[in-house]
């Protein structure tokens, strides 16, 4: 058909599968507890029949919560339908240049996917052996930079004054910090918004708010980049976020207390976790996330074992990729979920 | 900033506007009447707990109740944000060509904005003295074709042949039909969509459903084009429909009485209103939407009516664009606001 020629051919971003059946779901980095009761609360009440209006272009509701929290002006903040969709909108809006952006060789992996859909020239830095970032790599003329701190899959966190040195190098470029996994650990680069006006900052209620399923994202920057997404976000969608996610998002970000405790549970039971995967002999990076990048011990086969526990009802990460197909990334459950999995590992590794 | 350089700069749409204050509001074509009483049923009974989790990915539950009240298989239907996110996705995907793809001059503004924004080269095609479509303008060699039928905000509904026609013409094209309107009046060509492969109907549970709030839009075609259009979106965000909207899409889709129901209303209203304004002198063509697009009596000035209208707290959309600024475009409310807009109507024309 003569229409194919016309037609964008891509290889697509493959998401974590999202089982059907009951099982150990550690796949795809969500919160292992419920959304605050405020939000279920919120959500009770919410009167329906308005849905039959548009909701707030301007995601008015939600950006207020936003910048009230955060201590910005809501000129300073945009929202969309999970980080995804927000990355998005700011890799179409910030990287029409024709000089390569860059980011790191081992980083979530929607990066190249975005650049190539949008056809964006781009060049990924490598790490170090460890995994950590070098910051020397980011130092070279380019169309763009995206740092996930900390990072996925790795789950490193680099020191805030790593991420400014980049952030400051590249005064010609706007330079995106995707802080999906700040809140369990890691310094933000949020405190330097008003005295970088090349940066933005993503976050999600994804995981640490437990609002996967309603899809929330939102990012912080200088009022006139804010504006220039705001233009190519009305060009693109005027309408991104519902009613429902409107309602939830600010009922969540209110809860702070609520919040706290989760994070806190998390990283206890991310703590246990590390212990005994230690005792088992594998080896990460220290995690400042809500999963675990763990290269199995000496003698077993990453992707063997991530098959063994599929078998066994547990889900987990596995990257057949280069310099990290020796690794599983799972994601922190509930205690009882986490020792099931230790027992689980236990049997597959023989220790 | 050197960075300014880089960004993608647009003249975004501009959406109707969401007024805070309570007015009659007939400027966006939402539906007066709120949705099903099982999409509020199955809200109420949500379990808000699972939000933890992303929802599915490929949108199951909506694209299953779609494709069993349609009688197509599921292969052949993509859901997502809006029928804006639909189109927005199918221009992205099916128009990544260099030939210039062909819409009317007078349609949906926002053709031309994802056109620009995604930089797809655009002719457009004149309309009729009488707004309605000349074919011709499409049989030419072209990267795409888009017709809105029934067209906004010309209300005009072209028969299935004259649309069958430009379809069969194009082989070498994706013919994207979009029919957010067409539960309203017209002969839609979804039974066409087993014929072409080059075929793309788009839908909205916007405005006949009155889910506007929730953002739920669709398309049909064939497998080829829904398995492409899969592609980009999940090279886009994996994740676009949330939890609520997979919900309500899917019980809304269901209530077929309610659905017949509310569209008989709002048609009988429409016809009682097109009535009295052509008693009053205003002329229009056959509307076969949830709107009229009404030409202002001789002498009278349509932008001094429409804000005459909105200092009385109506509001109705004017475009202020050559060939149709002598024209209102106004929503079809409950008959009591309609009766209220032709009261004030009255007065700003003194008739």
């Amino acid at each position: 058909m003569g229409f194919e020629d016309n037609i964008r051919k891509i290889d697509p971003y493959i998401p974590g599968e999202q089982p059907k059946k009951k099982v150990i779901k550690l796949n795809t980095n969500e919160c292992p507890y419920p959304p605050s009761p405020e939000v279920i609360r919120a959500l009770r009440e919410a009167d329906w029949e308005r849905l039959r209006l548009y909701p707030e272009p301007a995601c008015d509701t939600l950006v207020d919560a936003l910048a009230d929290h955060y201590g910005l002006r809501r000129e300073q903040v945009f929202a969309g339908v999970g980080s995804d969709d927000v990355l998005s909108m700011c890799f179409l809006t910030f990287f029409a240049g024709d000089r390569p952006i860059l980011f790191p060789e081992i980083t979530y992996s929607f990066y190249d996917v975005w650049a190539k859909v949008y056809g964006i020239p781009f060049e990924t830095i490598e790490l170090n052996e460890d995994l950590t970032l070098d910051p020397s790599g980011f130092k070279k003329p380019n169309g763009g930079v995206v740092i996930a701190n900390p990072n996925a899959p790795t789950g490193v966190a680099e020191s805030r004054e790593v991420i400014e040195g980049i952030i400051e190098y590249n005064k010609d470029s706007v330079v995106i910090v995707d802080e999906a996994y700040i809140d369990f650990g890691g310094e933000s680069v949020l405190p330097l918004i008003d005295r970088y006006p090349n940066l933005i900052v993503t976050r999600t209620m994804s995981k640490s708010r437990a609002l996967a399923g309603m899809r929330i994202g939102y990012c912080f920057g200088d009022e006139r980049l804010i504006k220039y997404l705001n233009d190519v976000k009305y060009s693109v969608n005027s309408y991104t976020m519902n009613m429902p996610a409107l309602i939830a998002g600010a009922a969540a970000i209110r809860d702070t207390e609520y919040f706290r405790q989760t994070i806190e549970k998390i990283k206890k039971t991310r703590e246990w976790t590390k212990e005994r995967l230690r005792e088992m002999g594998f080896t990460f990076n220290d995690s400042r996330t809500n999963f675990i990048f763990a290269k199995v011990p000496k003698g077993c086969n990453a992707k063997e074992i991530f098959e063994g526990l599929r078998s066994m009802g547990i889900y987990v990460r596995y990257f057949d990729k280069p310099k990290i197909n020796d690794r599983m990334r799972i994601s922190v459950g509930t205690d009882d979920e986490m020792n099931f999995l230790i027992g689980a590992l236990k049997k597959l590794t023989r220790t």
